[in-house]
């Protein structure tokens, strides 16, 4: 096992949406709030009234229209308003969106630099952000239990990633009744994340920590048994409740303990997000398998062992069961509705060259667990997902 | 799944004892700091040493002297030292006995009541705490990562447990390599202890907590496969990274998030280490087994379930896969040198007559996740121990 550190201070309350009734206490009195969310699906999942009725002895503001990919430009909006507002304390309510956008915006309001676009670009330490929390309705991006956040600069098509000790959350509600009514687009969506989160600190290469191995497995088990109740029933309160805690599991940092990461299927995930639009998720289930098929030596002992271990996957010889285990994990993405090919989003060899290019501006030479993801690895990746 | 809260905001430092020069950034340097340690084997496994050299620029007192299952006696006099030496920040160096010992020191040091004995017989709220943090060099108890303490009043040979939000760590090194000069017996004792502590939350009924129930059955795994390489070779630094990582993971809360948890074992077995001075781990070892026995039928489902997926026992009718379950988990004591009846230590019907008599004065007329442990159950499990 590698040497690591662990800290996650974030306090989860799980269950149903009465445990909102916290939130009286859990936010002292003295702070003003601000409220944060998206589409306005809190309006009628119950939880804008829920969180409106325990803060009913707060002073309370709000700020609706967080989007998908959350936007610099948006946020920045928000910050004024915190800035304007003399903000104490943020609520993010919703998907990992909100999450993301309010851990940004926290950053921002009180960073000292001219341009907080730099904390995302240039890397710029966060030395301080406004304390806030979180109400999930929609389990997918582990945002709730982490420090990380990506952000989308619209004006330039340009999403990067930062975190800080500063961007926990102090509070996380995990309220699986609230996720259900969800579309079934968004919990497919939030499966199929929530598995690449686990394949990024898993399908690497054996480094002896099988106690990680298998809580990886572990998860990977439960979305694939959860993840299709879920999908043909969003209320099924049982099974969102495993694809909640799951999702949350699969990005907390717990089982990237001591051993490598990978997380180039993200990178190059995300430029198909920037050029397209196409959901983030749905960019995952595009990038893994090809990504797999062209490092299917380099990953060869732990494809072997998902196989085995996941899929139960132990007839035929080494190379007849790396491309089972690769073509199981293609298939499940299909079963829940992600197509895995450019073509089922008109994607054409014009947006490889760009990723490519922007890969190589970057200087972005050779990422993942062991720098094996080169240009040419990305351009092999993505034309063997072109149809 | 069940309702639950999560928080665990330990820090983990994970790796060889060169991490200690961390300390030196840790604990500021305006605080006094207390060393509270045990017999004295820090100073042949170089941890003193490197905690010294890491806190050269510290104002450092010590304590040595905390014996296995610590005594509250014990325990008072270094509240003494505190309060007498003004100390600010204590670190307990060791394994289980000091982390817990230390955890009850630092309430009682600001403990407002008569007599810091209540929290643990009275179980009277502890509102303020020292800030502490943690150096394990011995895996089993877990305590190095949760809030919880068990400690021993000698006078009256009686043992209680205490938790508060004030009994986190601060911050635990992990240092497998210190481990590494253990002798056997304590390195199975630590096998055992943490083996148990997951049947505590997971060995119960079925409660739609998939997830859960396959990380605690990762552990198991995992101390199945690890233990006996550690238990044959401590300074096998791979293997004692494992065994150490498992052993926290099985008491830090998370695998008791949405599931039913017992405590039986651990219940009747401090009686015997109270009575008789039988190690903790020991005691476990004799009672999980009989407890089993007795409630075969009640607990059939997760039986079967462990017998499987922990085992691979899936031949045979029900009734011989659960005992064949049962079986297999007193031979891995056994197989660790832990025997696993009374008449071993030479403990006779005279200690269960005395066992069940204080359960039935403590009005602990039905313990464990459904309320089954009557005494009429304590007694039954260690006479099916007896010999």
């Amino acid at each position: 096992m590698q040497n690591f550190e662990f800290h996650n201070p974030v306090k989860i309350i799980f269950g149903k949406k009465d445990e909102l009734s916290k939130l009286a206490t859990l936010v002292d009195k003295s702070q003003k709030v601000l409220l944060v969310y998206g589409g306005g699906s809190i309006f009628k999942n119950g939880v804008y009234d829920g969180v409106k009725s325990a803060l009913v002895n707060h002073t309370v503001l709000e700020f609706g229209g967080i989007e998908p990919n959350p936007h610099f430009e948006t946020a920045m909006k928000v910050v004024e308003i915190i800035k304007a507002e003399k903000v104490d304390f943020v609520l993010a309510i919703g998907g990992g969106s909100v999450i993301d956008a309010v851990k940004f915006i926290v950053s921002a309001a009180l960073y000292e630099g001219t341009d907080a676009w730099d904390i995302l670009a240039k890397g710029v330490e966060v030395k301080a952000a406004l304390p806030f929390g979180a109400v999930l309705t929609l389990p997918a991006t582990g945002s709730e239990m982490n420090s990380g956040s990506v952000i989308t600069k619209a004006a330039t098509e340009e999403k990067f990633a930062f975190m800080s000790v500063h961007s926990f959350p102090k509070f996380s509600f995990l309220l699986p009744d609230a996720a259900g009514s969800l579309p079934k687009k968004q919990v497919a969506n939030g499966v199929v994340d929530a598995f690449v989160h686990v394949m990024e600190q898993y399908m690497n290469y054996p480094a002896g920590a099988p106690l990680n191995d298998r809580f990886a497995e572990s998860i990977l088990q439960t979305l694939i048994e959860e993840g299709p109740k879920v999908y043909a029933k969003p209320d099924d309160y049982e099974a969102m409740s495993n694809l909640m805690w799951s999702a949350t599991m699969a990005l907390n940092g717990l089982i990237g303990c001591g051993v490598p990461q990978d997380w180039a299927t993200h990178m190059i995930g995300h430029e198909l997000t920037a050029f397209h639009g196409i959901d983030h998720a749905r960019t995952l289930a595009i990038v893994l398998p090809g990504l797999w098929t062209v490092l299917k030596e380099e990953k060869r002992a732990k494809l072997l062992q998902y196989g085995a271990r996941v899929w139960g996957i132990t007839e035929g010889t080494e190379e007849e069961r790396v491309l089972a285990a690769i073509a199981k994990t293609e298939e499940f993405f299909q079963s829940l509705g992600l197509p895995t090919k450019l073509g089922d989003y008109g994607v054409t060899s014009i947006t490889i060259d760009k990723i490519v290019t922007r890969f190589e501006q970057r200087q972005w030479k050779a990422i993942g667990d062991r720098g094996l993801v080169t240009p040419i690895v990305v351009r092999q990746t993505l034309e063997h997902q072109l149809a």
